[in-house]
């Protein structure tokens, strides 16, 4: 589908082409141009001193989308250094998994977790500057320098953690951040036509503008704060920390927790304006698919980083050790391969069912945007699961908690997909798409696909436990049966729509003429749930 | 910016919430649903039981990005492996490159180009293909699991060119590509309402049918007489390879040839109908602009995937060594740090350039998107370049090469980056927005934009040829001036035009009076070009 920008300037191109022998003189052209596009005819309406000097203002989408990309990829980045830490293999699992859940891990969740705040963070600035120019871009993408630097200096604390130094790099990175995030709100307050139009259009700007500049500040002045704090007393300076990442979610629960309490209606005020956040608040259903994109594709393709660089085996090795035959020495690789087609099947299908639940979800709200996280930050650990199960030798112990523990991870991730469902459904009725709201035609084979890989990790979990022996081959027969199921969802679904019809209509039928009714049936997807 | 399908939910949001209280049956929101959205109001136009069996009619705009996304990613990996080849420090640079370039280097370009051949042709089979249903999205997410395996068939194919295992791997997954996207077509064929609007008005589908798939299968027969060679005589199979991954260019070259040649017009076929290549058929846009963003992103961060895993010192060394002391630690990566802040910058400001390129095209031909597939092969080879600078010992013969490798592909990115414009600028009128058009107002400003890199890199380049000694500090220089350049790039295209004015007139003047005519000035920015 096009985008808006696209198809104006097709439109556009296409009075151009037609217009091209006629006229000869700029001036007629950039006016044609200028009444096409609707970006510069709003250009139009402001003081011609004004459009003069900002002739550069240029949609933000592109930029957004790009921003998007570079953060997606340094949040699932963290999980390379968890993926890449050897493992003995006559150690026991549960202790190397001990050690590594410790620091790494907890590195790559309190990672992802800050990397999402400060996307927050963009996307909410980026709602109140809405058009960019030169000066905007540079800016934003110095910003995008320090963010991607943030995970080194999470792992420099996680490593180190009596060292004060760890603190003082990410404080002075989110400082920065902070500055340049002021620059750019004072800016777009000098130039009010870069503005989000309700503010544009409101009379107080200046209420405005104090206001965000103070929402952006508490962040800086917490870690500077947290600076003073490390040369005293590092553990306060480690919760400081702590209540600077969690503070959108905190301040957000204890303000739905106060609401409920208070038995307020929500008088839903205007999240925009007031640069606050709130459950229910739209989220920019675009840019939360851009980035579930980005992570989907980064940790899809990061075993394929490993392959090509490590699994080429070297001409002299092959020459000596195997006389030569490629095949062989390949056959050394043949878990990784496994590994890599493995993790691509699950989290391409994955991505597929977040495809198909995102199209039919009309407006995403910050509680669906938090569990689309939570669901992601499962999916990043996918690749590092599958990795083990195939390290370990056949039916050791190891084996056999790896496979338990890629279940559980895909369980988590599907499931998490589902809970984004359920509270759209349980939300606003606008969030959903009529056809799978609740007695929606396609309410039955949407819940199908969701719950699909939820219910097959759950049952490969259980089932790993009673037959410990046969564990390798019942997960692999998983990995190899899903693709199938989801090509023949529809059908399933109404095999088993038409099979619990037939089950159930004898009984209602007994209900309906013990009551001697005569009702129509409900419609069978209401049955389903 | 919204898109399309974003402006018709708010829409269609807005309508429901509006009717939420009155319209109790779910048919009203249906079709009130199908009024307001253009993709399923195209839906009723077919027959009932068309629509019934084809609920899941999607548009293909989410499916194509995250392609777009995965094929970036996968084209950019193979410079992993030339950055993690270790060089010997007291070996001569010119020596190890030799054995980089032979294998390591060539591969990444042939990935970078088979791999963006295979973009081309996703990109016009869905162009083809408009619409999506769930079969196919699973078809898509099959074709890209064996696309992103080809980069690992092309390192086998290197590193053992004897062993005909590389060109049976490669040969069997563009066989298998070839068949899917066979049964993409017959699939979409057989549901017409998931085709092109211009395929399913025209009578002979069943011709373009036969046609499509006539072109679509020459490139598995090629490769299936390749692996018949291969047991014959394998250098003719290589043959043949090539043949398959430069054939779309071959055959474009061949045609525009002819037609130069027999100074025929330009009759301009029905590219899409024909499902040929045409040098100046229109690319979508949106398209090129995803890829290059994902490969822009994936550039951006490839060194600190590195830093964050390998350059976190190990405690015990940092106690043992260094006394506990962290920051003497990580003085021995400062390096590291740097080269990462340049090349991200740098790829950064590459990518505002092409950002600002792409604001101002209206039109992207099929040479535009060869030209920016090379600038983008050269952005890859950026972080490399930059790591290698800072490799080795001050004012060694090494690292005098290592920067002028570096200037010479920050120069030859930047040059395909405004090889594009003029591309742009000499092909047709409509290709560009009329203000960066000859005489348009910023016709000159973008020209500096785009110059600037290229020269810059070149100054560098001949500065260390002649200032050797100075080399590291020069190149240093020019990495933290570029950013404030651009900051400043508008002021000194004024200044410089302003100059320009002020030493052509006088000549000017000099010559109007000694022709005694009173022309008035032609517009500046003609002057500057």
């Amino acid at each position: 589908m096009l985008t808006y920008s696209g198809l104006l300037s097709v439109d556009a191109m296409a009075e151009n082409s037609d217009e091209i022998n006629e006229c000869k003189a700029e001036e007629e052209t950039e006016k044609n141009w200028n009444r096409t596009s609707h970006t510069h005819s709003f250009l139009e309406s402001l003081t011609p001193s004004d459009r003069e000097g900002n002739s550069s203002t240029q949609s933000s989408h592109r930029l957004l989308a790009y921003s998007d990309a570079l953060i997606s990829i340094i949040a699932t980045v963290m999980i390379l250094p968890v993926a890449h830490t050897k493992l003995e293999d006559d150690e026991e699992l549960k202790e190397s998994l001990q050690q590594l859940l410790t620091t790494k891990i907890a590195v790559y969740l309190m990672t992802f977790l800050i990397v999402t705040v400060a996307w927050a963070a963009h996307i909410r600035l980026f709602q109140v500057i809405e058009r960019i120019d030169d000066f905007l871009a540079l800016l934003n993408l110095a910003c995008m320098m320090l963010i991607t630097f943030l995970p080194y200096t999470f792992s420099l604390m996680a490593t180190f953690p009596e060292n004060i130094l760890g603190i003082l790099l990410f404080c002075a990175c989110v400082i920065v951040i902070g500055m340049i995030q002021a620059v750019i709100v004072v800016y777009g307050f000098s130039h009010p036509f870069l503005l989000n139009d309700q503010i544009q259009m409101s009379d107080n700007q200046d209420f405005y503008k104090w206001h965000i500049l103070k929402v952006i500040f508490r962040v800086p002045i917490l870690c500077l704060i947290a600076i003073i704090f490390s040369f005293i007393f590092t553990p306060l300076s480690y919760v400081l920390l702590a209540i600077v990442v969690f503070l959108p979610y905190i301040s957000q629960s204890v303000k739905w927790c106060c609401r409920k309490a208070t038995g307020q209606q929500e008088d839903s005020p205007d999240a925009i304006l007031l640069y606050s956040y709130h459950p229910n608040e739209p989220l920019s259903k675009e840019r939360v698919e851009a980035f579930s994109d980005g992570v989907y594709a980064i940790v899809a393709t990061l075993l394929i980083l490993d392959i090509c660089e490590d699994n080429v085996p070297d001409p002299k090795v092959v020459q000596e050790k195997f006389n030569g035959r490629l095949v062989e020495a390949l056959q050394e690789f043949g878990p990784e391969f496994l590994a890599y087609f493995g993790s691509f099947a699950t989290v391409g299908l994955l991505w597929f069912v977040h495809h198909s639940l995102f199209l039919h979800v009309t407006k995403t709200t910050r509680l669906m945007g938090l569990l689309n996280t939570f669901s992601l930050a499962f999916v990043g650990g996918l690749p590092l699961a599958y990795q083990l199960t195939h390290e370990f030798p056949h039916n050791s112990r190891n084996e056999l908690e790896a496979i338990q523990i890629s279940c559980s991870i895909i369980f988590l991730a599907g499931v998490f997909q589902l809970a984004i469902w359920v509270a759209a459904l349980f939300g606003e009725r606008a969030a959903l798409h009529p056809y799978v709201r609740y007695s929606g035609r396609d309410h039955a084979f949407m819940f199908a696909k969701l719950a699909l890989y939820p219910c097959v990790a759950l049952g490969t979990f259980v089932l790993t436990c009673f037959l410990t022996r046969f564990s390798a081959p019942i997960f692999h027969l998983m990995e190899i049966t899903v693709p199938f199921a989801f090509l023949l969802l529809r059908l399933l679904v109404r095999a088993s729509l038409a099979l619990l019809r037939l089950l159930l209509s004898p009984i209602r039928r007994a209900v309906h003429s013990a009551r001697g009714e005569n009702e129509t049936y409900r419609p069978l997807s209401e049955e389903a749930t």
